[in-house]
């Protein structure tokens, strides 16, 4: 017989695991909506040429590609930028057959495959949650973007900072050197400056060129960033300047971001502005997002207890006495659903009660309907505490008094 | 430069369409969810062996099946049972870490893959639902998924009917036969009895075996299902008892069923029951369960005028006069975020008012505020309402009447 098992980096989600993620999808979609960014969904697949090469080499080293039945390249999703950018290039134009609006505000929520090491937190399929401004290349959309993050993490509850820059901080250093720089929170200044020097600086002068930097004041760009947040109702407090900060820059051409909660190492949502990215496959568009991490933003949000209780929505489980007494549990059951109490009806009239209890107490389903043969006599059910488990025998009109106290 | 196309049968969903399949799968959710059934998530790559030679060599042919970087030979879903199977095997032991609850009611939307053909609504990256029972063998847990699928249709008000057999009609019949027999409604009973006298019966046999079939009575198997589905609420006159209707027998054990719709071919959402599949990586259980097909619900709904209207939540656009007048239009988003009226800022100072209008429009947000320097020195708000193209100048505070009327 064949081992049941799952790929290395892949995840099964049982019933709890994937209450937790449709509670934080359901509250994404939420803001970006009350923004005014629509849904939009790509295919798992594309043409291998629409995404090789996008992501440098690492990145088609760790894409999922393979020949399809047809002899087509194809690959799996890697990200979900790149399928932006085709959606703008293929329906962004007046001659397509359908328009998108301009600006295009875009949030996207699927998964995407890496062949990534597998490690802590790290999987080869995940979700990824982008939001997108494509077509505005102004302050207010990046106070825009700015403002829609903090919104997300104060309707999750949980407290973070957005450490922001200017790309433009960075116009007379070398990638290497930028490299090197952006590592400075995580290593230290002694071991960034060795590896400035490394890189070819005299010590002098890498100790000049990141004095100068860690003193730059904030930029123009950045000014009325803040400023319009501030008008935007936001804590401009939450937002944090930091000159060292770079990220890959490689597409970067304004702001970028990263957010941060106290006490953990890493971003949990990443973006900046990219004006040159989108026109890859043709109409190029100015465009400013971001991509929040769904894993790190679920493990966050749980050390630090603030995911509601998210058992099943079923309040009660109306057990089965017996075959003769199918049908007044059936009448329970027809009650509730009239009274809109959401109730669950036990399968098996030849299961004992304790098995019916059982299930009751592991779905967390918190009140049980028991209606025996006494019951039945007088018209009356047995109603079960699962809490407590204290119970009374009450008519059956007065259940919903007693499970919505 | 890469021309920006997408792969056959696969397909992008711009806003209007996401909209549209969020609305179904949010109805499927919340009727699944009232009946007890839990959400279930699985990988979309699974081990090779864990897929193949489970659908027959159609099955084999149609699997996206590829080797991964690790030399591992992996296949992308191609159904959700299967999948469902692993995950009784894998955690429905009592030893396992996690514990599923006996009955495992589970719901699982997510995408399959299949290398179809693609014609007219086929695809081969389409959302699969699925709802099943597993570790029941009832008649309740029968009636209890018919009257699932018919609630779902309720709540999307489609008229369906509902076709029903148990395939103890044809314990006396081989599966060629069987297979020309199911063709009935598609091709007629001349067509069918030919077929059964190629596939080696006599004339005679067959007519008489095709006669005996059609006329056979409700099963007792059946009797009790139509009972409690009647004792549920639910009208039995939407069940119709078709002792000729046989689907693919090969893995069901007792009744089968198709939805139909009137004046449209094809099943819309089919199951039935399997007891002896779910063991194929160990831990048998009993189960019944249905897949519905999404594509074609959705159009259905589409034909039938049944969608509501899915524009953006948004109820007013808020316009932006120029870049000192960039704090009163940003007042007005922060007095209609306190009041809860859905609302959207426009990003640039310097587009021209038609552009922003045109905006509106094209998204169908349905009011319009400007807020020009006439408006700004009396603190008053022009409103404009996209539909009648008719404006007023108001008082801030009167927003919230005239949108809300």
């Amino acid at each position: 017989m064949i081992k049941p098992q799952t790929l290395k980096g892949f995840r099964d989600f049982l019933p709890q695991e994937a209450r937790k993620r449709q509670f934080v999808i359901n509250t994404l979609k939420k803001v970006f909506e009350s923004y005014g960014f629509e849904p939009l969904e790509t295919p798992s697949l594309e043409y291998e040429e629409i995404l090789l090469g996008k992501y440098g080499d690492e990145g088609d080293k760790l894409m999922y590609r393979f020949v399809d039945n047809g002899k087509r390249k194809v690959a799996l999703r890697y990200d979900q930028t790149v399928p932006l950018a085709r959606v703008v290039a293929q329906y962004g134009s007046a001659s397509s057959p359908q328009v998108l609006p301009m600006p295009f505000k875009r949030y996207q929520i699927q998964n995407v495959w890496r062949a990534e090491n597998t490690q802590k937190g790290r999987y080869r399929e995940f979700l990824q949650c982008d939001a997108d401004i494509v077509g505005m290349s102004t302050s207010l959309a990046d106070a825009e973007i700015l403002s829609l993050v903090l919104e997300i993490y104060k309707n999750l509850k949980l407290d973070v900072t957005i450490k922001i820059n200017d790309r433009t901080n960075f116009e007379n250093l070398n990638k290497k050197i930028i490299a090197a720089i952006d590592k400075l929170e995580k290593v230290g200044e002694s071991t960034v400056l060795s590896e400035m020097v490394e890189k070819g600086m005299t010590s002098d002068d890498a100790k000049l060129a990141l004095t100068t930097l860690q003193e730059k004041p904030i930029t123009e760009n950045i000014k009325p960033i803040l400023k319009y947040l501030k008008m935007m109702g936001q804590d401009v407090s939450k937002v944090k300047y930091e000159p060292t900060l770079a990220r890959g820059l490689d597409y970067y051409t304004g702001i970028i971001f990263e957010t941060v909660v106290k006490n953990s190492a890493g971003s949990i949502c990443s973006g900046g502005r990219y004006d040159n990215l989108i026109g890859m496959f043709g109409n190029n568009q100015p465009a400013i997002g971001f991509g929040l991490g769904f894993d790190r933003t679920i493990e966050l949000l749980e050390e630090n207890g603030l995911l509601p209780d998210l058992k099943a929505p079923v309040k009660v489980l109306v057990t089965v006495f017996s075959e003769n007494l199918i049908q007044k549990s059936l009448e329970i059951i027809n009650f509730l659903d009239e009274n809109k109490i959401p109730c669950e009806l036990w399968l098996d009239p030849n299961s004992k009660m304790e098995k019916q209890l059982k299930y009751a107490d592991q779905k967390g389903i918190p009140f049980v309907v028991i209606i025996g043969p006494d019951e039945a006599a007088k018209n009356m059910v047995t109603l079960k505490n699962m809490k407590t488990r204290s119970q009374k025998t009450i008519a059956e009109k007065n259940i919903f008094n007693e499970i919505t106290i």
